[in-house]
């Protein structure tokens, strides 16, 4: 890993999703750095108070972070690497609780509504929404309560130093977010591979077979897509924005016939960044 | 409008967005009739207990609502309408109760982190984090507190008899949900238009150039296109799913042409139904 990569902003408490997918991308030798709101990561990172930011981009029940999309584009923080972290949902409690002890469960509404048949089969449980997964763990480690949990991932109980009493309580196990390792143009990117992605955003108006055209400059280079996602820009009807992800590097001498095709093609074309394909 | 149509079934409280958007889009003769979880408004209408469902299908913030997708493939209910709702933002609070009293305002962590501009310049009130929006508003109006709010649609102050003290909260006044209207296969579908959409889901395996070629089979016939999304599927690596949205009805001679040819294309081509552009 490279030795400047040090700090990596994050969105949440300590214990959060975005706080696993750094450490699973990067190991145990960066200082994770939580950071409020979204638009707060990529600041801190074009600011220079840290080295690397980690954005979830798409959740395969919720969709792509359209959020985050605009802030790539905001900001010119190219994406250095992927990774994709399963959203398992734990139950954890403080040291020496039991689970036949509890009456009440914290977490974000977005939790507990995932473990409905948990809750269903634990009718003695009332739910009570919290600000945050992993900072509902936190809270529980400063009161101290003998009758309540949270519901966060398991990282957040050995950060807050809580006990896990019970694992996968979520209904759906296919609830994965990928996320985005971002960092300043110029910095020698960490990660390296063998298989490459490339993202980028793109707009043309909308007469039929323009996006077919747009796709031609891919599909006759025999290059492969592996996401492509409209997104109609609101207030301007008729006209599109697409997140399209191809497998290739930028500097390969195909992408960017195919990247010089595109851009007589679309209105506008930006490429988001080129990145070794993520586990 | 149809006579039969009566009830139309909603995820949420009574003033979520979901129960604005069903009178927005069937008038004030429908009774809205609330769910717990999306897949309670599918059975609803499927076994028969409601005439018809409004469901969320994408957010122009959040990306397109999986859940529900899977949940159109799961149940055979047709989209038979399509509309648009803002995402505004309203506090309100019990009648009686003014501005400057207010020291803690309740409601969904998304919507309270929808408005941190609000917040930032009102620091004088605690977010408290609730189970829903309208679930917020009508908390209050239980417990008549005369120094809180709730951040909910202006149609859950109507509902519960509350006040609205501010408007447009929300940061962002580019939020908007798109949803569909089901019904039962087989029902007279109780909306018209002169323009129409088709939504359908296809997957095709991971070959370079068969997104290409199946978007040809609408190119060729110039045939609009108004949303492609791929979806990955978890567990079949290399196998995409796509949601696509045409200009057309599903009984024109030309998209009949095109769905027989991307039929020979695709690996499974599922129309989920056709429906009046709506608003």
């Amino acid at each position: 890993m490279n030795r400047k990569l040090r700090t990596v902003a994050f969105q949440g408490e300590r214990g959060a999703f975005s706080h696993a997918a750094v450490h699973k991308l990067l190991g145990d030798k960066v200082t994770a750095v939580p950071c409020t709101r979204f638009e707060d990561v990529f600041r801190s990172v074009s600011d220079g108070n840290s080295d690397a930011a980690l954005i979830p981009i798409e959740n395969t029940l919720h969709g792509s972070v359209h959020e985050n999309y605009d802030h790539l584009l905001n900001y010119d923080l190219p994406i250095v690497g992927e990774t994709h972290v399963r959203v398992a949902h734990t139950l954890i409690a403080c040291p020496g609780v039991r689970f036949k002890q509890l009456r009440r469960v914290y977490s974000h509404p977005v939790a507990l509504n995932q473990c409905l048949k948990f809750f269903a089969a634990n009718s003695q449980l009332e739910r009570i929404p919290f600000y945050d997964t992993a900072g509902s763990v936190k809270m529980l480690m400063q009161d101290l309560p003998d009758d309540a949990a949270a519901i966060a991932s398991s990282v957040a109980a050995d950060i807050y130093g809580a006990n896990v009493l019970k694992r996968n309580l979520e209904d759906d196990r296919g609830n994965f977010t990928r996320f985005f390792l971002l960092m300043r143009r110029g910095t020698k990117p960490p990660l390296t591979g063998t298989e490459w992605k490339t993202s980028l955003v793109f707009t043309v108006r909308n007469v039929p077979g323009a996006l077919f055209r747009s796709l031609s400059t891919f599909a006759l280079r025999d290059i492969s897509l592996a996401k492509i996602e409209s997104r109609p820009l609101r207030g301007k009807p008729w006209e599109y924005l697409f997140y399209l992800d191809f497998l290739g590097r930028v500097d390969d001498k195909k992408v960017q016939k195919a990247l010089g095709h595109l851009e007589e093609l679309a209105d506008t074309l930006r490429v988001l960044g080129s990145y070794p394909k993520g586990a």
